[in-house]
């Protein structure tokens, strides 16, 4: 007992390092995987990436897995800020203009694990716990915009979360592929009046 | 000149035998592919699941890429077929539904040469000539529906196909990581309406 209680007591100092040392291995991860894809980011390469030696790596993650999954974790909770103040569609309007956090490159990663999502069901449940955070952020800014009269109110909260999930889906697949995406600014216009309550219909 | 023409007058059992070799290949190749993936698909792996040797698979095909890029292909006409019918929701009705001929396995190998199609010009501009079919099949659906009135009309058409292209990557990387697909059902009927001329306004 005695040593647990040190350890929550262990100086400031030593967990700011440990949170600095974390933030500097996802930096260094997040360029590696973009530049040599999740297969390609071998440790030897980690290593390069984040100046630092494997046993430092892994000290603070498990495996590869760990230190991808901790990325798209990162992801999401970006992502979700941005959900909560501006909407989905704000998301992937960012992801569009490129002002995002989020290169084609990156996201390609995220297809490139596809296969393992589909046949380790370990992985994919991992996965998932990740991405929940985008799903309540969604889910919960929609539910305000219902509130505030905005939203179309003839389907539910859950059927327009999926929806708007279903296309960012499309569009980070789309990007990652490298298809061009200069003509789909007025697509999102659609889905973005396809959630809200329609002019011609209001007060109906 | 003369052993052109005879090129060309070569008895039609040959080119029926070459058609259906060809078929052969590509029925044995796709279920290699399902199985193993793009990257576990080896030759050796194609030439057991095709039943024919390497050299008879690579006289019709150039290599895995174009064996690949076949099959591609084949999904294309087969979709355009079902939107020229029936639009295409209805593909994405069928993708959901588990009655196409496209299981998640397989669409799994679109994802996993995504980096390829990012990394590779040459390899993209080829895919995206064989994805041109479904295309200009939707496009034709749509013109066909704004003529008989049913489609909202302010929107281009050029902007609707790629509303409806992008939510079919969506579905298409959806399935293929294997993620949970039951909820999906209105969330395509939100995507059908939210192209439809809105009743509420007809005539407007």
């Amino acid at each position: 007992m005695g040593s647990r209680c040190q350890d929550r007591g262990m100086p400031r100092v030593s967990q700011d390092h440990l949170d600095a040392r974390r933030r500097q291995i996802l930096d260094g991860a997040r360029v590696c995987f973009t530049r040599y894809g999740y297969e390609g980011a071998t440790v030897r390469r980690l290593e390069e990436a984040t100046q630092l030696s494997r046993g430092a790596i892994f000290h603070h993650f498990r495996d590869k897995e760990s230190l991808f999954l901790a990325l798209a974790e990162d992801d999401a909770a970006r992502m979700a800020d941005v959900v909560a103040r501006q909407g989905l569609v704000q998301v992937m309007r960012d992801l569009l203009s490129g002002r995002s956090e989020h290169p084609a490159d990156w996201l390609g990663t995220r297809l490139e694990v596809s296969r393992r999502l589909r046949t380790d069901p370990e992985f994919r449940a991992r996965w998932a716990q990740r991405s929940q955070q985008l799903t309540t952020a969604t889910r919960k800014r929609l539910v305000w915009q219902r509130e505030a009269g905005n939203l179309r109110d003839d389907v539910s909260i859950d059927v327009l979360t999926a929806y708007l999930e279903l296309v960012l889906e499309g569009l980070v697949s789309h990007l990652a592929m490298g298809l061009p995406a200069d003509d789909l600014e007025p697509v999102l216009d659609v889905v973005e009046e396809s959630v809200r309550r329609h002019r011609g219909l209001a007060g109906t």
